[in-house]
């Protein structure tokens, strides 16, 4: 039986990522990772290769960041691990031992027990290069498309397919509005007024009835017998945690259904780490236990993994994990941070919110500005920073950062409207009006 | 007389931003600000006002976000403060009293004295409307230009002006590199070729003797005799605190030249107080007395200056200003904050240094990537972040702030490599490999 000192089982972001930490930190142990896809991709910019991209192999995650740093790859399935052993075992019977085991197992799309949603032309997403060519081949045909769930992932892929002539997109999500986990109404209804300028039918507080075709799908029924044509639908209802195999191997998990993890992502069973989809997250504000599945999230519990394995060597302020996310619909970003109004409310903080808008460039009359839009809640008698939301242009996805590196380091309203900034004609707002300080000024004169 | 609750003199970010300011947090109180110049323009666009913006006038600074406001403008110059009367005295005569008073007086461009430099066709750059529409009527009719100094107004000049047709453009330097207070060298080349690439002739370790021409300049005289011929000369040396009137007032002035204040900007005369560019700034890192001249650290001050006139409402934990700048040349933002690695073993930190590059969209095929670079400077033995520079597309201009707010917070190494960031294929670099964060591993790993 061949021996490493680390295995890695998961080809996605956070088994990258923690097998080259683990490698940077003990250069001298042996790292294999074992991925059950043998072509896998990039997670984030799925939805990016049926339009934008040139073409689907463009989204490759390849072995080299991998091979590049040492770190042997094998594509196997892993059938069972065998804590007791030391040792993983995977479809082929192979037995691989391990000095210490990180599982990245990640995440599987949820498939909801619809009437006929085992038809073809019916998409869950996989990361996986494989059925993804076969969407992207069945798309190259398809007149009409629906795209089930107004996550990130439905709004990213109604957002690409429509810009593909020929076809109808329409977007169906079950609640009265779309991305409405990350964002407050006023962004979810700019990022719909954003999907329908691009021609795509979005129909909130719409259930999915069935499906209807003979072996490919033809219709999505909706509720009162509605029924809407589609040669292709996009599931993008959600994940859940892939913990099957932890879970048969006696690792324990929690309420969220992720592997239960301590502060430096070790499980309850010795020499065992887990980080990233799988791994159950602490919620920054409550501590309460959460499903947060991001990649930067994962790559983040990865790099923390990945270095602790023998010593704790990267300690850890950690409060918990924040929902911290960015993406773009019709053109226009939108990034959150943290607690949205809604979820603070809900949560029974008594906050503070302030607004404020800008050109993104200045003056307004310079060539690319466009509108920036900034959200801020304050916790209201200890003035620190819970969330925050921006709309306008791609620096958006900038600006996200340095509010969840705020909301991170407990800043409060004052410090932020202290702030030394940089800012440029060609770059950023004004100096005398950056929205990220005007709208901590806005709620600052409501305390 | 005609008295006001608060009297602002100067119209330039710390001016308005102080005025509107105090408004805010004192609505009850008069407001009047006194401004020198009739039409004032946005003093970080200047550069642009010559091809990029459509006409000089798209650069005004108007009273509009003043009188919104309810603050009354007045232009007339300020020819004399007399603080034990709590008058100021106007250049006509007039004579307004004060409950407190704010000096915004900024900032006046250096004119050296080098033999000929009072010719027509030279020019120092005025926050004035009026002389930069005869530099931008001049300009029309140029066929050589030469910008003197390689700061960031240099740059941005030379960068603007290589974009009019039919101008050639030199910039002329006498250390031997651009940008040199703001960028470490591998920086500076980068904004060097760019500007190279556009066409302007860089000239380095250049000195300039004296202009030749009769009335008007025609040409430069450089070292060892060569001789450049221009028909338009702009002056981009730097610029030293406005404090005529506050010197003349008896208020104390600083070794950098600037009005002495404290940590709420306040003079050394009761009920006097000071920001932007005409009060002297203390180094976030040293507490040495420096002059930093930007408009995004004026407005800073202008907000602790405006919210506590009457009452400390505004805390403070600052341990002083640094510099954060960002700035484009060629097409590539560039942008600082805190510390070089040159300033910093020059002041005598004992630093590790961490670079890292990624493609700021992921994957690197998606369209509109550019590459990012990224250099943190870390201090050695306490981890703390003591400065970065980021290289890129536009996102640079609001990445730098994430790097100024973590300077400012006094974040560590592992803290930036435990960072929890929002990332997408769209906006930023990968998850995996977001140069802010690889750029604080590798420092790690040398530390």
């Amino acid at each position: 039986m061949k021996k490493y000192d680390i295995i890695v089982v998961g080809g996605g972001p956070a088994g990258v990522v923690s097998a080259v930490t683990a490698k940077k930190y003990y250069p001298k142990k042996s790292v294999m990772l074992l991925k059950s896809v043998k072509d896998s991709v990039i997670p984030c910019a799925i939805p990016y290769m049926f339009s934008t991209l040139k073409k689907p192999e463009d989204n490759a995650l390849g072995n080299a960041p991998l091979e590049k740093n040492g770190i042997e790859v094998i594509a196997e399935k892993v059938e069972r691990l065998l804590p007791g052993k030391k040792t993983v075992e995977t479809g082929g019977g192979t037995k691989y031992g391990y000095g210490k085991l990180i599982i990245a197992t990640g995440s599987m799309p949820q498939v909801p027990p619809i009437p006929g949603i085992e038809k073809h032309g019916i998409y869950p997403i996989l990361k996986d290069l494989k059925p993804l060519k076969e969407l992207y081949a069945d798309l190259k045909k398809a007149k009409n498309v629906a795209v089930i769930g107004g996550g990130f992932i439905g709004v990213e892929f109604a957002d690409e397919l429509s810009g593909i002539k020929g076809i109808n997109v329409s977007l169906i999500e079950q609640m009265p509005r779309i991305l409405a986990n990350s964002f407050d109404e006023e962004f979810s209804s700019m990022a719909m007024e954003k999907l329908e300028e691009k021609g795509v039918k979005v129909l909130t507080n719409t259930s999915v009835k069935g499906f209807e075709g003979k072996d490919k799908v033809s219709s999505v029924i909706l509720e009162k017998g509605k029924n809407m044509p589609a040669d292709v639908v996009v599931l993008g209802i959600g994940a859940v945690p892939d913990t099957e195999l932890a879970k048969a191997a006696g690792l324990e998990t929690g309420k969220s259904g992720g592997i239960i993890v301590d502060e430096y992502m070790r499980t309850s069973q010795p020499d065992i780490f887990a980080a990233g989809d799988c791994a159950e997250k602490k919620d920054f504000f409550t501590r309460n236990k959460v499903n947060i599945m991001l990649a930067s999230t994962a790559t983040a519990e990865a790099r923390i993994a990945g270095a602790n394995l023998w010593k704790l060597k990267l300690l850890r302020e950690s409060h918990g994990t924040i929902a911290i996310y960015s993406t773009k619909a019709g053109g226009l970003a939108l990034a959150s941070a943290g607690l949205t109004e809604r979820s603070a409310l809900k949560e029974g903080f008594d906050i503070v919110v302030g607004n404020a808008e800008a050109a993104d460039r200045h003056p307004g009359a310079m060539p690319g500005a466009s509108k920036m839009r900034v959200k801020l809640i304050f916790s209201k008698e200890s003035g620190m920073l819970l969330g925050g939301q921006v709309a306008g242009g791609e620096s958006a996805g900038e600006l996200i950062n340095t509010i969840g590196l705020a909301i991170q380091k407990n800043v409060t309203v004052t410090e932020i409207e202290t702030l030394q900034i940089a800012t440029h004609p060609r770059l950023t707002p004004p100096p005398t009006a950056h929205p990220l300080i005007q709208a901590a000024q806005d709620a600052q004169s409501r305390m």
